[in-house]
């Protein structure tokens, strides 16, 4: 198979760390850059220690983000900046014709006023909405592979659109009142030098955060009433747990068809599963839980699978939906990898487990 | 004051561990006996080194838990024993004339069928049912003060009813549809040889379980249908998160008026604020938060208090309230003093902060 | 007993909030006044919210450090400053007739050329240094009880010497040779957002660092010099460890006497268990390990305790020693409250565990 | 590349685990078989969820530990069982013609009264203690080539071997007076259920155990004498923190040419850098740390990688040596992955990072 020059820009913060991973182990992407302002002229060893036994890692230097040589180096850029600085870079490196998978939010919104309204700035270049994909293979695998954007979709949403997208599809389950309850790794702040994310201020700690407008809402949301076919919005709480990576969310969600009692309950468990079963059994990156199995973070960190279970409450005729990722893999570099390879025609599981 | 004679069955668990701290350096509480099992023989220093410079630590040795010793020795016997076992000392210590704090659920409920349903065995003692009284001072703080039998809550229970019930009496929520998802250190799993608990599966993990039916629903639904005078079920998750302790429990609740816009849920968020005032301000151990403050259980681990917040959200109509204990002090050992310190005529917050 | 009146410059780190908690709950000192510079204006319960039950948490508000108001607040200043910059507050203080207690180094060396060497800056106030005493209550307590400049020793410090100094006094081990392999919990980097203490840079994390020349080598082999009546150098290696409270420290010590085989082991440990008795058996912090126990931070996280147990080695002749604090207790805050106690004639552990 | 057929006995704890997962994922190694007493009956994907994705984790069942069966299924056997038992294995599949990799310290000494002396115990299979090949690549690659019995070093003797042999082979540092401090991650102490190891008995703690006399120090000693050609003794202290995976050693160590003052650890320095060169420039899994780098176990967790770092102190004129592994990967189940790739012919680092 004919291998791809691939680059990244912004690889020094926790999902370039792992994109880096990720692509220097691709049987079939070869990394030709990395760029970071404050890692500008170090080697990937010397900013990564992890990697430094792997070859390349001596090699590839970090250099300042320069769109003009970076697409004279590489087909496809993948940019894990901040948002509203991605639009920045995405507008010249499509325009010198390379291909762009964006990890940040700036393209995952079809409308640039919900984008302002969220991300609280203009949107940076609002003609490419129309133009970019939504990231997530399990519903939008045919129009990625054609993409010349990809936003690669944000890490709560993915463990929220997986397990409710099918459910809302087939009728199961009501599209108002859904309730998303998460909780991430600090990974998922970023690394950022701030004092609420320090060891100690972490460590031994829960809490909320974004309640009850967390930006992301604005993507699930979007993606929920394009499943809909009707406007939805969505309760969501995030948490910020002690753990490094990992995103559990268990999400509330009202059956279209009641289900008390126990037959009920059954029925509808029967029917969730039909569903799951339909949508997903050959997905190779989404995992249905069954028997007493629970999703568990530990048992999906470090690979680029979603976990999947559910549970139908004979006693309150609700439906318990409970999701696990890695926040940084399936939520965030592990995706974009899985787009790539679609989009390359490379085998979708190529350099992921 | 009059210090009063105290005992604790069953203190190698870590709340009898944590009764231990409390009572040691307990103003008017004289820590007498304590008995284990496994820690028969043994010195409360040997037991537990880290209260080893405590003068009482060295002469108070475990002794096998003898009723009729017991009874000579204290006035005032705290329970720390599983479900099932604690009725049985319950019995005969009720009629040697001491009085009894349970720390377990045995007398939570006032249905002998509902324990059986949730706790799987007959009940032992169905006869004290009627003569026990919840321990949650914030709710039946003149019981307390005449009780000889106190059912200590549960830890999730009370960082789901105080938040609620408030909110039920005044008839700002509907008591349907209420969902509670939490979030609980390891502590709460108890001190036990168990592989699930190991600090290798628990670490970098987060996970649900007893889903969808946890056994502390019991006592949080026949509390809540006390409070509505009609009967309310429930949804709630526990989740298990990485940390000793701590409980973090997010709400999700339908406010009988509409509250929808941002000026509806301003509205409602004051009365909320309101009515919490209301209940809570001559509280000790209730803190409401305010301004943009959240709960996180780093703020209240070590402490007796319940921190509370909430959010109204114009966006969903829907009220959002989330609070934070430490699961082994108010939501065991501490609340267990607080009632020992009502009972007793002790200032309420004596040997608790 | 009369209370006095105390303040703390630079409350808004760790060891400040640990001596704002102390201060807060003392029986006798009386917290008037916290400064901070980036805390100013708000309330200790604002920047503090664990304390925000206390009474004085609502109307103690933090201000800017001024001298002159300070001194006509308080009659006992507790500096929680950076080096360097404590010494400037100090001087002025002292001319005002307070007593000061420094938490950080710049009191604790005897010789300004040795701060420079290893604070790699001019000391700010020489004249100072013979007038402060090493507020190591074990070692200097009858000093600390008249003097008005407290230099409180470092985290390290503590946990070394307290363990090593009674056997050089004793003369059985040599000072020539030892070494001190230690690791601390991250509170011990501060409160400062630096990549390098992030939650994830840290969790799931050991790491050497200032290898081999740390700062605090400069008190510690001050203070062991003093002890062997002659130069002593020793080689110290401290380790970070995903823990927010803690050092645990192993010294690996040579016998004045050989002791090779059991029966030579069992004697010296004989000797060192009677010559710690001696040192220690009345001091209220410092806890000899018997039997098998060993060392264990969680034990004596949250009081003022040391925790020392030995192993003399019958296969090398050498002495193991291993000891445990809380570095923002003991190695911190509660070792300076340890010295206020004895310098105002409050009872040595009041406000202490 | 001609595949093995290879199984694992033991196959459900820690390090078989890790096995399982390298053995999946190896390009020329067939996993056919994994036995387990306790998880007999249920398949690959049942017992570890984080692997069902794989194909052959749905296919391969755990069975009791059957020899003739294992010995018709594969010709190459991981041994990962307690100490004791692992030989009961080891004797009859040898006899069957299979080669065997033995995780545990059944083999890895060649004096049968020294392991009855550490492990107390008579060793159950004497005669095979001259056959076995101690597991180390770096030291014994050639004699690892044609072994038919491969006895895998230990975790804490991997991070302290690889550091010290070439010194001591170099006559750079004296054998005597040698002390290795090592911290490991807790499953190393296996998956156990017991109390000791419980999450909130582990978390926020670290301690020291096994003092002064651990298991490990008869195969560390054994191959140190190797190396120095007479008998040597270590001082060897190991502390266990809260971290899931990874060992970071410090080693002091005598020079045998004084270094004492800037100019001689510069010259010492120099030398170590050039020995140690010398001994790994070539070696895939050994990682020379330079300029201001030391090991941090969270470089080389999910590695087969050891970090070396090394300090000559001129003011002690010691040397500081600090290695850091994955207990699980380098200090098990890569090494042993590593040692079956040299023996089977396969490129060294096939399936390992």
């Amino acid at each position: 198979m004919k291998s791809k020059k691939v680059a990244i820009v912004g690889a020094s913060g926790y999902s370039g760390e792992v994109l880096v991973q990720l692509l220097l182990n691709h049987p079939y992407a070869d990394l030709v850059a990395v760029t970071s302002r404050q890692s500008a002229g170090q080697t990937l060893a010397e900013v990564f220690p992890r990697f430094a036994s792997h070859p390349k890692s001596k090699t590839i230097r970090f250099s300042g983000p320069d769109v003009a040589v970076l697409a004279t180096q590489a087909d496809l850029i993948f940019l894990a900046l901040p948002h509203g600085v991605a639009a920045e870079y995405a507008v010249p490196l499509l325009e010198a014709g390379c291909t762009v998978i964006d990890l940040s939010a700036d393209f995952r919104l079809g409308d640039a006023a919900v984008y302002r309204d969220f991300y609280a700035h203009e949107h940076p270049a609002p003609a490419l909405l129309a133009k970019a994909v939504y990231g997530l293979p399990e519903v939008y695998r045919d129009r990625i592979r054609t993409s010349k954007l990809i936003a690669s979709p944000g890490c709560y949403p993915t463990s929220i659109l997986l397990p409710v997208i099918p459910l809302i599809k087939a009728g199961l389950i009501r599209p108002e009142g859904i309730i998303a309850d998460s909780m991430s790794g600090v990974t998922g702040a970023g690394r950022k030098a701030e004092v609420d994310y320090l060891f100690c201020e972490c460590n031994e700690s829960v809490r909320p955060y974004g309640v009850p407008k967390h930006r992301h809402l604005s993507e699930i949301e979007e993606q929920l009433s394009l499943a809909a076919n009707s406007p939805v919005t969505i309760q969501f709480t995030p948490h910020l747990i002690p753990v490094n990576r990992g995103i559990l969310t268990t999400l509330y969600l009202d059956p279209v068809a009641p289900c008390k009692g126990s037959e009920g309950a059954a029925h509808l468990a029967g029917q969730i599963a039909a569903c799951y079963q339909n949508a997903y059994e050959n997905e190779p990156f989404v995992r249905l839980l069954s028997g007493k199995a629970l999703p568990d973070t530990k048992n999906v960190v470090g690979t680029n699978v979603c976990e999947i279970a559910w549970r139908a409450d004979p006693r309150t005729g609700r439906l318990v939906v409970m999701s696990a990722e890695d926040n940084l893999l399936k939520g965030a570099s592990g995706q974009a990898v899985q787009s790539m390879n679609i989009l390359c025609g490379f085998p979708e599981t190529a350099g992921l487990v």
